[in-house]
């Protein structure tokens, strides 16, 4: 095989290592704003992230690159590319393609409506105001409409928004994949519902000492192999994750007094999606390949070492009585009364308040609601009623104000259409890879019941994390467990795990 | 008048902002770098400061930016902008000539060059190995003589390098406020060290909590009206003040445990230089002239609010009792003891150890020995000697080895020549800005006394620190004062000050 080395090759990478430096900096300056700066500098902190991330923009979209990337994908030149060269052209390509399409002013239009539309969702939601939401709400739409219409529309109109955080991911799969779990959860969530073996979670809520918090998180996140050389732990009202790059992986956790788990569950998912960004192969760093292959898989490993790992019995045999000398006199219960009060299933209005079982029905309705906003032609004025309607078939409830229904969530006033079905894809790929996990390490139950978590860190690093964006998610999965997304192992997980709690 | 409403106007003033904005982005990385970042996140985070300061520097020489600035300085179209416009007009001008006359290469490898000699200046200190350090210095001196040709020699060649770091600063005058301060400061040291009334120190030298250092240092922030919704006090090695915009002035400050004060006169000094940038007026806001106007003037108020007032008495006759407080049973002496305590004078040989009166000699020596270098051709080898002749012959005390004497600062092997004189400028400024003071505000010393500072604080605000870099220093101290600089002024406050202290 003849190498071409084309002269495009150098400034392209160039760029590629521009766009990602852009995005440290940009990294930086929102972990800045969010972790303690000064509330009088923040109107101008705006026009620095919002000047940096017009460059980056200008940057991404340059008629150069546009020529470097067709001289890159003459197929001479492609086939003479490393494998991690060309899916930087693949994805760059992608990237741009869909940025060019969107004049510039559109996209400034449609920030600016986003931003109002955002504010007045705030207010809307506090004052149970859908109908003052509604009509900002709609102009959120519109532009998303246009948006679809000038990226071209795939095998359907939201496939188009789908894409943009799962790529390659389906209206036609996600309708098979979301229908096969609402089928099985539902009856699920009712059998509980039903069980008279409900778990007691009163002692979780008592004042617990915010330093103590602390020094349990720690010794979690130590545990899990989270390098603290490589990353810190700070304080945030909303927590987080950001990858910096690999040598520099933040997380922040807020501590509630009245709520012991709040802070530890919170930061073992946060943990989950930094030891993904830490455990990236070296030869991906300073490129834009060196992150998380897509909101999904990213949630997979924030959900598995919460859920799978961190709510788990074995997890607690090990650091239960820790817990307990933490909180002196303050965790009176066994073992099993913690865990089984760590593990209640409620149907309940609030989604991101809702239990690892029933959360997939909160995605499951927004998915079906997105699906019938851009596939159906369903009206802003339509929502409220379309979702409680849903509320009430799927969980068995109905919120008595749009403020706990359909204005509950800020992602559609910012136009975050498609980002939803992550969350539950997140759960269904993590019961997937627990599965070939528990078959590859046999003894992966006494590895987590005697705290040697750094075993399974290995296995996930070398399976999933080190490749970063260089594999794509359905790649991942299939490579990873040998078959498709199935979403039987996430309801097998979920029948087995409550069968026992609920005695069902 | 005719407004002449010129096309460049609008680029021009998008330019400055986004050369603004950068300037925060990278004030924000190298914050962050210096309070906490991850460790094995650093050489990444120098590739992304590396990019971003050099896609500002492209900016800042851009031959648009030429264009419009030639077509700006057409007179009548000069004539017809704003005060500010004008200004921004000049002060980019000067720093885009300075900046297109080094060859990017040229640059580039002086960066290299600098890197490498504060590496090897750093090992060469710890081992007291001049001759390792020489070539170094060599090379960064020999880049610094091109830099001086390209730009244009002024006055005298190193008239070139002053003017960097203070604007309209020239030999000819430093050589006459110097050289006066020389000729009263060396008899006067030399009477402290004859006198016998030595003050007596021990006492600040205990085992000193560090929670209770930083309480009493967020006291004296508050007190002299430091804004903490508008900056935060963190620890960092080195302490240093960043002002990202006039509502995010971060401070850091380095608590010794076994040194009460070195933290808080630390802390004040940091503080001194926050409020100047607190308090720019908002017309200068997100423009490059939203920032101190020169070094001198910087360090000018830094010291004013360290030694003029932190270590005056009248500002302990309010504090002391509070301090003793913070720290019961561990400062068991008198308001008189505690405050010759803290204004012993010593030569000594090392500058940032030296006190309030020394400290000028070791200036005047580093600005002598820079003046050889580049107006006489004094050479690297012949330092040491030169070095130590003038601790003989200034302070009466010889370094007994190198590490103590020339290898002492960094400031050389990074190119920094023509820097030191501005920490002297600031105690000449300093002292003749407090005699003014005192004149316009009679109750001066009674305000100090009872804590109440905040008016000399909105005095120094609408006299100096609204005007961030609009006047230049000899506009300053010529507006403010009525007269230009003289070093009479800080002569005379030292005599005052330490005559009473050391019964002279």
């Amino acid at each position: 095989m003849t190498v071409h080395n084309s002269k495009a090759l150098a400034p392209f990478l160039e760029t590629v290592k521009k766009l990602k430096a852009y995005g440290e900096a940009l990294g930086v300056l929102y972990w800045d704003l969010r972790t303690g700066a000064p509330r009088k500098g923040m109107d101008m902190r705006s026009e620095v992230i919002g000047s940096l991330s017009g460059d980056m923009f200008k940057l991404s979209t340059s008629p150069e690159l546009g020529e470097w990337l067709s001289e890159l994908e003459q197929p001479e030149t492609f086939s003479g590319l490393s494998e991690i060269e060309r899916k930087l052209v693949t994805d760059t390509r992608e990237e741009y393609d869909r940025s060019v399409k969107i004049p510039p002013k559109l996209y400034e239009e449609h920030v600016v409506i986003c931003s109002q539309a955002e504010s007045k969702w705030e207010e809307a939601k506090a004052a149970n105001d859908y109908e003052g939401f509604q009509p900002y709400l709609e102009k959120v739409i519109d532009y998303t409409q246009q948006f679809i219409d000038l990226w071209g529309p795939k095998e359907t109109r939201y496939d188009t928004l789908l894409d943009q955080y799962e790529p390659g991911m389906t209206v036609k799969e996600l309708d098979k994949v979301f229908g096969g779990l609402r089928e099985q959860l539902v009856p699920l969530a009712a059998a509980i519902a039903a069980s008279k073996h409900q778990p007691d979670t009163s002692f979780l809520r008592q004042n617990y000492d915010k330093q103590a918090q602390k020094a349990f998180s720690l010794r979690i996140l130590k545990q899990m192999g989270y390098d603290f050389e490589a990353g810190r732990l700070d304080e945030s009202t909303h927590p987080f994750a950001t990858g910096l790059n690999t040598g520099d992986v933040r997380i922040t956790t807020r501590y509630l007094e009245d709520d012991v788990t709040s802070a530890l569950f919170g930061t073992i998912h946060e943990g989950g999606h930094a030891l993904y960004e830490q455990n990236i192969m070296a030869e991906l760093d300073g490129t834009t390949l060196s992150t998380g292959t897509s909101m999904g898989i990213h949630e997979s490993q924030s959900r598995f070492w919460e859920n799978v790992i961190g709510r788990s019995k074995p997890f607690w045999q090990h650091n239960f009585a820790a817990l307990q000398q933490q909180f002196p006199g303050q965790l009176d219960v066994t073992l099993d009364q913690f865990y089984r009060g760590n593990n209640i299933v409620q149907p309940s209005l609030i989604r991101i308040e809702a239990d690892e079982l029933t959360y997939n029905l909160h995605i499951i309705i927004r998915y079906e609601i997105e699906k019938m906003i851009f596939n159906e032609g369903a009206k802003a004025a339509d929502l409220p009623a379309i979702w409680n309607d849903k509320y009430k078939e799927y969980l068995g409830i109905e919120p008595p104000t749009n403020a706990e229904g359909v204005l509950q969530d800020v992602h559609w006033s910012g136009g975050a259409f498609g980002y939803f079905p992550s969350y539950s894809l997140g759960n269904m790929y993590a019961a997937q890879f627990a599965d070939t996990l528990e078959r590859e390490l046999p003894n992966f139950w006494e590895l987590v019941s005697a705290g040697d978590l750094l075993p399974i860190k290995e296995w996930l690093s070398e399976r999933i994390y080190k490749y970063g964006k260089l594999r794509t998610p359905s790649e991942l999965i299939q490579n990873v467990t040998g078959k498709p997304l199935d979403p039987q192992y996430l309801v097998k997980y979920l029948e087995k795990k409550y069968s026992e709690i609920y005695k069902l």
